[in-house]
């Protein structure tokens, strides 16, 4: 069986803690899908850490036939050169394809106007109003929680990597809704926490 | 100022969220130190989540003057090739730098032996005990915590990031004290958790 192949967007400098929940589990859950990483271009990029990153496809050359979309974040979103995404995003959202974007990517969302249409989070309502030349107008539904799906595109803020990939992981149906749920469960308590609570 | 070396030793098939707090955390609280990724050939490898590192060492060719040693797990510590990586963590402990290991990783250190002596967690106290030819014989000092550390030594199990990342960086000095259970602290309880706690 041909494998869905799931995108996850990083530019230079991202936030690898935000990728790695979603990324690890939709392989250790799932054997129906394939993650590849895109990038501005294949050159290999630096996650904050310093680790070095070599992406799959650059932003020209993207594969046509993808699941889903996650633009992780990192310190490169408010550079002009990450306005060369916004074809991808907007192929996404024109194909409702499921989109998602946590922490600076988030806010990008809002700046550039994608988020003024529907329910959504990111690192704080500040964080959203406060870009140059932001579009955003919506502040009637921000939501103070840690990550937020509504119409095919969830937001979290960058300390929500776990609640981001829950919420992925569920609508991607990667597997059953309680074995999402156990994973979320089992990583969100620890596994001194889980044992504990469940006396094993 | 020449910043200091700290290695992450990754396997192929590395578990990315075990090392992704850590390593951020260090360029996000520090200027003085510098990751750099260790395999055991500079060939590129993989996370479990399917994102391709590029190592900035081989296992032969690693620079002498580095701080400390971190061990990330993944699936790749139980095959026979992983024991090429032994001559660096014994010239890690003979020379009294800080070695660090979570889930996988601590499962190896206990199997060749090296927890015997000293405090330790990792997955599950069978987790020490079940290897083959294990050469662990310190249940006695198993502890059933997130993270633990002995003698230059920090042990985790696989759910422990941000637990093994908080005893890393205090015993690293990448910051002050208040600085890092700060960093640790917004990221366990989150954004939300945190701005309600202290009614930012």
């Amino acid at each position: 069986m041909k494998k869905k192949i799931i995108l996850f967007l990083c530019l230079n400098n991202y936030a690898e803690w935000e990728a790695s929940y979603l990324a690890s589990a939709i392989n250790e859950l799932s054997n129906k899908f394939e993650v590849k990483v895109v990038s501005i271009t294949k050159e290999p990029i630096k996650t904050i850490g310093g680790f070095t990153t070599l992406p799959d496809y650059d932003i020209i050359n993207i594969i046509d036939n993808y699941e889903a979309l996650f633009l992780i974040g990192g310190y490169s979103w408010v550079l002009k050169e990450a306005k060369k995404v916004v074809p991808l995003i907007e192929k996404t959202i024109k194909e409702n394809k499921l989109l998602g974007a946590i922490c600076a990517a988030s806010e990008f969302l809002a700046a550039n106007g994608y988020l003024n249409k529907i329910k959504h989070t990111s690192n704080g309502l500040v964080s959203c109003e406060g870009w140059e030349n932001t579009l955003y107008n919506n502040s009637a539904n921000y939501i103070d929680a840690p990550a937020v799906i509504d119409q095919n595109i969830i937001t979290a803020n960058g300390t929500a990597a776990l609640e981001f990939a829950r919420l992925s992981l569920l609508e991607l149906k990667v597997n059953t809704k309680e074995k999402i749920e156990e994973w979320y469960e089992f990583n969100k308590l620890g596994l001194c926490g889980f044992v504990s609570k469940y006396n094993l």
